[in-house]
């Protein structure tokens, strides 16, 4: 239930709605728009019968919200939201690319594949310093030293970096070093991580799920915004399914759908997706001309001495080019 | 197998290679190139020595072909397949935008539409006279009468026709009625069907099966190339996956490994990928952008009326805007 | 809509009803039942007034068929259908094992074989004269003449047989050589198919497509139906799905959800779901104890030297193993 | 790569081979076996060369290991591993139905259930007492008072129990308080929540993740093997799929195939697959049928009450029911 209050309503007035949610044993969210004020009911087991509020004074509406998911739907929010970081915002009509190694493997591989990407127009660095791995025997990432190493980035090239948290203990750390939270594909259903996420005061990058239906991701952000942070970054990465030519079956119908159901802004990781180099710039293009707010690509200098998923990094030079066709596809917003 | 002659190798070399191919008990296809001509050995049922033809005068290579098509593969044809029809070509750098309703309803219908998607730039008029329906109690189409109707459009204004055929009898009406043959994704492994729209002189749109892999795709085509008509067509449409937010999962993917491992052009249908129009818009942006030969849509004046697939249908203007955004993605090669 | 007479409306009056429903241009259906008769309502494009029929007599109910299929409903047939064949039956409580190579490769092979399954206890010869193959180069059976060979097997053995039909022509010769024509996965939605099917005088066993949905299934049943052929047996055989340890994921909810929606039987083919002949027996036996009316199994006395599908095929010594363990799990209504 | 060691290597050769292996900088994992000892060669990045070790003294073979699964694999352990518990085994010959209530509502209700699940011949009491919920607005479970309900459940019938972990905190406390710690679907790649598992002193129920492939669930428990805890029990409870006639899709090949693959022990969850209820005993009778190793079930007394999945939960008497027939199916090793 969404009560929308008058335009004109006062401060009181809202206060009134929002105990009165209190009292009935829910929890109010008011959500100050423009032009008026909504409050949304969370945590009602069931629906709430409207008649309770309509009488109130100030209150215009009852909206019943029919979709489960409510702090990530345009129902309570109709402007997008616009993610502001340092120096940048991304969403609404700004554009943003995120470039970066799989892993930081070392200061001097993370600050030449960061010069390289910044010199493209890249904005923000990726790199994983935890990263989940399908073998115990896996390559695992160089933990707190990464993070200290995309640090080092950011001092010295300005570059905003973000890199993935796998628990509570490495997101805390994650929350520490870098500007945006990575959740993976792999923990997009980890609850706890995504309550701490939550709570957190960086913004949130999600990556979908495997499997994950629209409505699953949805309420996986949701996690995220009734805990209190609403910055939150949707990434598509494509979902499992038949067929070998590509690793994931990248799904862009999601742009358009995501822009329609929720406020918050949606990237596309065509790296994961494609699992070799040469799909990955048609999936950008692609990305991009879906209507994405912005995109998130391995680049490594020396993929084949890569640690992890080099045969779908682009070199830098590709990526440089790549990023030339992405400019004259979408001329305007580049940040 | 694939036996490459040398640049200067006469006819008379040639035809000796062709010879021992079939004095094997396999079948030679001979394949004129720009520069050379290659001989492909079909229907062998194992591994073929290449020792038996190297030593043959005017043979360069003996390739063995590891991929399981042949006449589809790169491999045996290097440049890109153009498709002649009558005033257009479509492949390399030609690109074709098919669009009219999803079944032929009367001559009215049918025109009106024609006009509307011609005004816009379609220069290929596509409407099904048999509809392939899953259930036996909708609606199936006008059958031959519907193909008058799109002979009718033909001759009125010049818009070239594709229309589906569902099985031998419908084939030989639609080859004689339609420029182009239009195989669907339920049929994409009725192999009786390839083989005769193979014998046919028209040629074939074969779109991608509900959960085919790209080498059964690939196979299919292989189908009828094999039967002696080299002008496929391969149309993406979407896979069978799981989620509920489009119909289809559009699998853009299959553009560049298409290009890559086949020198057939590959087109987009958008709009039974989506199944709902607001998404066809921005999927059909990402299918240029993505590299695609043409796209093929729905278009209903009045789809709300319209007796299949009107929720998927653009409306004439919405038709009009999108022809637009796609000119300025992909200024060159319009047909 | 099926209008359910009282248990004792007269002839007379179950024309009349019949004769409103044609007079409203739909198709009666009567479907004499063991207490009264039903006529079900065909071809209406849309909802039908119960008003239209309520007041005339010898009318008891005016049911809305919700499902889209009709004649394969329990709504139609509350009875499970029993398929008759000579000498045995099929269906309700009579189980009934089909058994034999995937291809028909001679007469020698197809006799050798018929012996070894009858001799286990298999009541049904399988063997496939057409075969649908992914690749125009493979071996696509010895058409009309297995077909004589199965006739062979039959005269010789006392077996019925069982064979694939692809095509409206080698329908014609199937339906005239064999006791049933098999439907293959990859036709499932071959329309055409399924309607001559439909007019055939023979039982049809109808495969579950790639990746078809339940009701898509059922509604292939009711083309089939729909032309007047009610012996229709549907045959699950697994769905494409993701991973690799078996070639298809055989679904075996489907046995409990088709015997609550539909009258119709409901076999399981476990060699093409498994792709490998160690993981035949496991699932043949979960299929029997999961309540399908029939297995059709996949056996070779050579499998290492089988034309197609040796890989799957038990040896007939497997076979005759399997055989009693099944026969352990299900003690009674053994055809 | 593993060295397997003469029957009559005596301690000293064991060990030296275990100290070359550590000196190369891998680690080292002796298992002795029935017959002789074999030493698994772990956290090697790549090949290693097996003459290192085959000119050693009680060294009889050194076998590359081309499963990426090593712990797991059937090449490292032969023999069925057999989960004790306290008063039961589970694996090898011996079968165990475990099952409870979706959750864990209060003493009252887990009582009456466990009760009522002990006299139908189960062994131990399922309920979950931290539930992941795809809303954060739906129930969570009781958390630390669900366990310590469990534990009184144990104390008044001699039930074990088994309940679900969901980050480190949790598993801390189902690790004090439980009898198996059960790892959910949507967890199965929380690779920080498998570590710690395999430090726990407690066997592990590892369910299969949403869509996960064979291989990635077999280096999931390969996870909490390589961390000490060889007491892991795999759980197949069906993956996404299309199709909406089940909630999941139950892959029963993954028994035989875990069967062949592994040395632990493979239960059913048919409950989570079916999504509904009257599903549950056929695909119960069929994961018997094919060989499981156990059940897991839910059963409530009052479904329609349920505070989550009342809709796939078993009444106690369908329980006792399905438990008669299952027992039939499967005369010996009940536990």
């Amino acid at each position: 239930m969404l009560i929308v209050m008058d335009k004109d309503a006062t401060s009181a007035q809202i206060d009134a709605v929002a105990a009165k949610i209190e009292a009935l044993g829910y929890v109010a969210q008011p959500m100050p728009g423009g032009e008026r004020t909504a409050i949304g009911i969370l945590r009602n087991p069931g629906p709430v019968d409207p008649a309770l509020f309509l009488d109130m004074p100030g209150v215009s509406q009852a909206i019943p919200v029919s979709r489960p998911y409510k702090l990530v739907g345009r129902e309570m929010q109709r402007e997008d939201t616009v993610i502001s970081l340092p120096g940048l915002e991304l969403g609404r009509d700004r554009f943003v690319v995120m470039a970066g190694p799989c892993a930081v493997e070392s200061e001097t591989q993370a600050l030449a594949i960061a010069r390289m990407v910044q010199a493209a127009g890249a904005k923000i660095f990726r790199g994983g310093a935890f990263k989940p791995r399908t073998s115990p025997y896996s390559y695992q990432g160089l933990a707190e030293e990464g993070l200290k190493i995309l640090a080092k980035v950011r001092e010295e090239t300005g570059l905003l970096v973000v890199t993935e948290a796998v628990d509570p203990c490495s997101l805390e750390l994650v929350a520490k070093y870098s500007d945006i939270i990575q959740i993976g594909a792999r923990n997009m259903q980890n609850f706890t991580l995504l309550r701490l996420a939550g709570q957190a005061t960086k913004p949130v990058l999600l990556k979908r799920g495997m499997s994950a239906t629209l409505e699953e991701w949805l309420m996986a952000a949701e996690y995220i915004l009734s805990e209190g942070n609403p910055r939150v970054i949707l990434c598509e990465r494509g979902i499992r399914a038949i067929g070998e030519h590509a690793r994931n079956l990248l799904d862009l119908a999601t742009i358009p759908v995501v822009h329609k159901e929720s406020h918050l802004p949606i990237i596309v990781d065509p790296s994961h997706a494609a699992g070799r180099r040469d799909l990955v710039p048609p999936l950008a293009r692609a990305a991009v001309a879906a209507g994405c707010d912005g995109l998130i690509i391995e680049v490594h200098h020396e993929p084949e001495k890569a640690l992890s998923d080099g045969a779908q990094s682009l070199y830098p030079n590709q990526f440089a080019g790549l990023m030339e066709e992405l400019q004259k596809l979408r001329p305007g917003g580049w940040q």
